[in-house]
């Protein structure tokens, strides 16, 4: 595992500060929705052919089958956003022959994803590639099991997507926001300060790869202002199904 | 089991042939897209504290754990179009409080449902009540392993749903279209004439008992003219990540 090193943690309070104090002032997203099929400019977004993945840890993972990793495969998408956007995706497009993979591992980390970078991802050589990581980064931190800082985060993660681009320079890339929601049965306030660097850093490097940036903090927010935060999510890590559906929403508008 | 009887199936099959050709005649519908949030009046089919049930066969069941079979949770619907529905009424309807469950199970002919009726829907007081049944009331005469006939079908179905409405008199009612498509690996054209009459009573008795219904087959029709019927239904019988997109957007479209 990785030594914590230089980095100013203090500074990355100060700006988690001010996100978070941006967040709360700004106009938030009203409820997602599905675009319809008919006008939503995500139909340009797709190639025919085009090979999709969806990475990342639990949230991604929602239980899908080991044994059986074929694309557009329900039992390969397990009970989450990715099956839902997988599916709608499917639905939507027909005449573009998509194949779509989900390699979400339960408990991984950015440095987890690099081990298994080729198998679960260069070999596959997508054409459009999703990735939500980030909340182990810090949770694992946070509970004992892992000695990662933000600062670890970035640099694995710049390094994951340097050595991905320089692999694929084609390829289409969508970066995900990690979220949490406190008032719920892991997440209490004493969360928000230290893994706002996390949503931070990935941004900034959502923004460093020119990737479609989906902002799931914002959408949860406002979503926890319409039902109580344990219905979006009950532990406020990982979704029930109307935060799963949520988060497909908000992933298809991001492209949309 | 039951025994056959005097019902004509002769006068079936002039039907049949009567609504296959109607239904390649009359104008498709377009493909079937997710009502938007805003403007869907799918939110008032639905009141505060409704309790949703969604009943079937494999199509319904999708995987779903046998252990946990609680409302709203993902592992309880596994990955077919009753996890896709209740998560998007769920996502969309945040403060209806609805609790939705799903009792499909793989196999399952009319007179199973009666079998598991008590337990699997008269003690869940549903307010909204789905049922999808009837593929299997086919296969299996078709396959030699039961001996039912259509009108068995039609006697146990009204049966079923007369035993159902006298004791939730004021519950809401859908019913579903058993659907195939041929082409594919179980389905070919003999499945067409002996199948048509099991739609053509679901299709009765949704209009006897004043249902909503979902008119899966030719929706399934228009769908198999975007792509190879294989995209939507490997088998002819159980949707594809697709096409249990499909189903859920029709399911929708259809309340809306």
């Amino acid at each position: 595992m990785k030594d914590s090193n230089d980095f100013s943690r203090r500074n990355f309070f100060k700006r988690a500060g001010i996100g978070a104090a941006a967040v709360a002032g700004m106009p938030l997203l009203t409820q997602a929705c599905v675009p319809s099929n008919e006008t939503a400019k995500i139909h340009d977004y797709f190639a025919e052919g085009d090979v999709v993945l969806l990475q990342g840890d639990s949230i991604t993972d929602a239980g899908r089958s080991r044994d059986n990793e074929f694309p557009n495969n329900p039992w390969s998408f397990g009970v989450g956003y990715a099956n839902h956007i997988a599916s709608w995706l499917l639905e939507a497009m027909p005449e573009k022959n998509l194949s779509i993979h989900n390699r979400g591992i339960s408990g991984n980390k950015v440095y987890q994803l690099a081990d298994r970078w080729d198998k679960d991802c260069l070999d596959l050589k997508p054409n459009v590639l999703s990735i939500l990581i980030g909340v182990n980064d810090y949770w694992h931190f946070r509970n004992g099991n892992y000695d990662g800082t933000p600062e670890i985060y970035e640099n694995d993660f710049r390094e994951l997507l340097t050595r991905t681009m320089d692999a694929l320079p084609d390829m289409k890339l969508i970066i995900c926001q990690p979220f949490v929601l406190t008032g719920t049965r892991a997440v209490d306030e004493s969360w928000l300060k230290p893994f706002a660097p996390y949503q931070i850093i990935a941004e900034r490097i959502s923004d460093e790869f020119g990737a479609t940036w989906v902002p799931f903090q914002e959408v949860f927010y406002h979503a926890a202002t319409l039902a109580d935060p344990t219905y979006w999510t009950e532990d406020g890590v990982h979704p029930s199904m109307a935060g799963a559906q949520l988060m497909a929403n908000t992933w298809l508008e991001a492209l949309g």
